[in-house]
Order: C-alpha cells, then structure tokens, then sequence
C-alpha cells in the first residue's frame, strides 16, 4: 500500500500544522446522495446494507469520490453492538431503530455478553479492511461506535423516545443496574473500536448522541465516565502513526473541559457553542471538530460560503480544527451545497495556517 | 375579592423573602392527570378545550385542587396567536401542531395581522378572568405565551420538525422577512400578554421552546432580541403589585447570563444546568426557576424526595427560587409523584428561608 497521500485529518486531530483545515461531514455517506439511495434500495433493509461489507465500502467511497472530502468514513450503524448481544435490531420505516429483545431488568443485563468484534461483527471489520483496501490510503478512514450511555438508552427504551423515561427510571432507581449495563457496554465498545483499529481505521469517533439530555452529575457518572474508561483501553497507534480517538456529547457544550480530560485528543462541537469558546475552553490539550449548524446547507452557496468562513474565522489561526457539520447531514439537503461547503472550507482556511 | 392568601411565587419571583420555597410544575394542567383526561375526551379536539374558558378553567384548578400547589398556570396553547393570525391550527393525534396556512413568502408575513386579544383571542382573556374569579385569590394566576422566535418555526414549518428547515432556510436566505415576521410577533405577544395581565394574570412567562436550535449570534438577533422588545413593552403591574415576567429558553443555559440583561424578573432553568453554577452567573440580576429532571418523577417517592432536595441544595439559601421541572411534566408520569414533589418543595425549604 502507498503511504497516506492525505494525512491532514490525522495532523489537525493531533493538533499538528497542516496546509489548509480538513473537512469531512457526519453522515456523508448517506440519504441525502441519490447515489446512496440507489443502493440503499437495491440492499433490502438498512440492516442488510450494514451487514454487507461489499455494500457498505460502496457507500462509504460515495462521498469521497464526488466531493474533495479529507476523510471517509465508515458507512455502518451506532446500534451494531447491541444487535450482537441479541437485542435483534430492526427499523421500521420513518420510526427510527428497534429492538425486538429491549433490556429491561437486571437479569436481561446480567445475560449480556460482550461481543467478540471479530465473530458477531466480523461483517464490520471485513468492511473496514475492505475499504481500506479500496481507498488505497488516498485518505484516512474513520471508525467509530455509540457511546455506552447511548447505546443503553436505545437498548433500555428498546425504540425511539422523548422522555427516555425507561432508561431514566433505572438511572435513579436501579443505578447499579444501569451500571452494570454500561460498564458491559465500555467493554464491547473498547473492544470494537480496537478491532475497528487492527482492521485498519486510523482514527476513532465515540457518538454520545443522547449525553445532552442528561443532569450534569448523572453526565459525569452514567457517561463521560464510560467514555474515558473506553479511552484509556484504546490502542493509540498502529501503523506507526498515532490513532487520534474523537469525542462527541450533541448538547454537550457545558461540558467541555471535562471531555477534554478523558486524554482523548479531539472533541466534536455542535452548533450551538461559537468555537472561539470552544476553543478557548479546551485550550491546547484537545483539537475541535465541527461545528456549522447543518441548517445552513439549505440556504443559497453565496450564504453557505459566508456561513463557512465564519466558522474558520471563529476557529482562527493554527491547527486543531477539523471542519464539519454540527450534526449530521440531512437527508432532504441537496449535494450541490455540500460540495459548495467542501470547497469553500479548502478555499478560505488557507489563510489560516503558515 | 379577599387580598392574595399565597403570594409565595410573586415574592419568590422579585427575590422577596418567603416561608419556604414556591413550587408549580410546568403542563401542571395536563395528561397525567385523569381528570383531565376526562374533560378532554368531553371537550372533543384539543382547540375545543382551550377555545371554551369553563372547561379551560376547569382544567387550569384541577391540578391546585390535588396538590398544594403555590400557583395556577391558565391552561391554552402556545399557538394561539398563530391560529388567530388565521393559520388553521390543528392538531393530529400524536403528531403535534399543525396549521393550514402556512407562511412561506414575504407575502404571506406582509398579510399577516396582529390579532387584538379582546377580540379573535377573547376566549384566552375570558378564560384567564374566570380563573380568576372561581380562584378568588387563594393562588395567583400565571399567563404565558410563545416566543416570537418559537412560534415562528411552527408557522414557517407548519407541523413539528427535527430539521427546521424551513425556518432556518429563511433565516439563512431572507433574514429580513423572518425578522418583519419576528417583529410582527413580537407585536402581537406583547399585545397578548399585557391583555392576560389586564384580565387578571399576575405573572406571565415566555416559553422560548426552540431558542436552543440556534448558533449563539442567531439566538441574540432572532430570538432574544425579540423577547427583549416584549419585556420592554409589558406592563408590570397590576393591582397595586408587580407583574414579574419570566424568560424560558430549553437548552438555552449557555445564554442565562444575556437573558437576565433584558430586564426580565426571572429565567426557566432546564435541567442540564446545575442551579448552582446558574445563580452563580446571574448574581442577583433575577430569580431563577427550575429545575428537577421531569424523569426523576418516574422514580420511586423516595428517590423523588432525594433530588427535589438536591435541587433546593443547589439553589442554596434565601429567596429567588421558584421550584419547577426543568421542562413540561410527562403524560405517562404517576399523579402520586407529582404530589410526592410539591409537599417535598416545602418540607426541605423551610431550612433556606430564615
């Protein structure tokens, strides 16, 4: 394999000069891409794209070969882990993900086990050595699971929610319980992302989708806890490269200095925090990911280009910003914007580094 | 009319000593309530209900006649001032509000009136004098309405949204007519407002519901801006007492320290904000009001009264604390619970207030 044509996501996550900010979006590879949708429909169900490695490397490369993307990232789902406890993952149409088989009592967690990456999610790491194959190292791939807080509101609520009142009632009722379930799931996902890593990804995310809607105590203990425990069992390197480890609470904006201590290297921002803060904040110990509000590509290239240099210019000068949406793309959003966004990034952030 | 029996939540409310802590509970007048239920199904739509000050009334005393309560909040809708801008609000079951009309084009904001609140809003009015009457004084009344900014994305989207698209899309490609929409609104909750205080309200609130969906600049020129003007424009008194008003931005607890700078009496704290650090920021500029998980109510009663006491703790000594849920009181909570929090409210108080 040729070395890394493109390592500026690897140098900006650890805060090393690049020559212009990387950029790549949550959910690039995704509905709002015809291309996606074409093999979305061929795939059968969202689960059967997942779990087809052939597939998923198709939708992954996607992005990255109609937009001057710095990174890809693997196409796969946050709830892979607890399909392969045996929840039995399925989605129904415009319903969000379900379990058939929700965890609901201690003796549902106590049967959990931890998932061997290289058996119950071999179809994740084939994946993974596909894509790398495929990419040929033009670019680095990321990798990346739900937090274990996340996962267990999925797996407790057993579908989408509001009120998250069922995982919330074993939080204050049963927190050994709770805990139990996610030091299990600190384990799975410390185990996946290294597997994920020996597989061939050369950095990792941790999605903490549902941290916000946490008190600030329960956050330290029932998430951040978790997720630094998931930190300090990572290998940091292969390759003889560093693997730079991303993470990201959505509305977690109170809690960055915190985050920043878990001795990962990256946080993702979303919108709703000016990343000047941001950075000022975290100082120098974390790079930040992020942060334009992903409304923004609705509106006209003319605004999105503006909206883009506002958030380089808030970042400022020097290295540590990886750019990218706030959250997610969505899927209504036309490709044309995004590319606008790509290259507007490349385009204005130059002035920003030596 | 006897003089107020209560006047916890006024004082409390202007940062006044009290005996021990005020409580109320947002959506106190809701779902979780059978007898509630009851009229509701009697009613017919959920329109027919607010639109019919008896039943209104009725369901406003339901949850002051169950729990001692230290106030009643007027049972309505925050969209109101919409459907009486003629958008057709109507509700599907278990979709959330709609409306028929609307607004998209700069047309459609140039047509829009401000409605007068004696005339196409007079059953609000009519409502809010009949509580009053059938109260006589034993709690003070509670007006409220939308946020300029918040019911905008229910009138430019026209049904609930995870994406406001179409909101932020004219934010982002036509500030100027989102802001004659803005100030439109802005109009028309001052006129709302100050009529529900003409008619008897002894304390309104501003429920900002999707303030915390902007970036921080777009959160100060579309939705505080606009609050400002309200509170500017609000009369503040009223039967020989204060009418204090109070602000409430869901995830807005990056904001507080702006929000208290508008000259409004007091903020809504949601729950992801420790009231300690928020009394910290805002000083003694308002009072602050908060900010109990709603979920903690899914906890068994002892539970319950652990975190009501956590809550009080974090306020701390002396007054300007109104006690509240961080957010509305779930459908599928135990009435039980409900009750477990308000005697908890003021039996771990007393030791706060001298």
């Amino acid at each position: 394999m040729q070395p890394l044509q493109n390592d500026r996501l690897l140098k900006a996550l650890l805060r090393e000069p690049v020559d212009v900010t990387p950029v790549w979006m949550m959910r690039q590879a995704g509905r709002y891409l015809p291309e996606y949708r074409k093999v979305r429909t061929q795939a059968g169900s969202f689960m059967d794209l997942c779990t087809n490695p052939e597939l998923a490397c198709e939708v992954t490369l996607q992005p990255v070969e109609r937009f001057p993307l710095d990174a890809a990232i693997l196409f796969s789902d946050i709830l892979t882990i607890p399909d392969a406890m045996g929840l039995g993952l399925y989605f129904e149409e415009g319903e969000g993900p379900r379990f058939s088989n929700p965890v609901r009592s201690e003796t549902d967690v106590d049967a959990l086990p931890v998932p061997d990456p290289e058996d119950e999610l071999r179809y994740v790491m084939d994946a993974v050595r596909l894509i790398r194959r495929v990419l040929d190292n033009r670019l680095p791939l990321i990798g990346f699971s739900g937090s274990p807080w996340t996962l267990a509101t999925y797996m407790v609520e057993g579908a989408a929610t509001k009120t998250f009142s069922r995982v919330k009632a074993m939080l204050y009722n049963e927190p050994l319980v709770l805990h139990r379930l996610l030091d299990t799931l600190a384990q799975s996902v410390t185990a996946y992302l290294n597997a994920q890593i020996a597989a061939g990804a050369q950095t990792v995310m941790i999605f903490d989708t549902w941290g916000g809607v946490l008190t600030p105590p329960d956050y330290t203990e029932f998430s951040l806890q978790y997720m630094q425990q998931i930190v300090s069992g990572l290998v940091r390197e292969a390759e003889g490269r560093k693997v730079p480890v991303i993470l990201f609470t959505k509305g977690g904006c109170q809690w960055l200095e915190a985050m920043a201590d878990t001795g990962c290297d990256a946080l993702g921002i979303d919108w709703s925090t000016d990343l000047a803060d941001a950075r000022r904040r975290v100082g120098d110990r974390v790079a930040l990911q992020g942060n334009l509000d992903p409304a923004v590509l609705y509106s006209d290239p003319d605004i999105i280009r503006d909206k883009v240099a506002g958030v380089l210019g808030a970042f400022g000068k020097g290295t540590g910003h990886v750019f990218n949406l706030g959250h997610g793309i969505n899927p209504d959003v036309d490709p044309e914007h995004a590319g606008v966004l790509v290259n507007a990034v490349h385009e204005f952030s130059a002035q920003y580094h030596n």
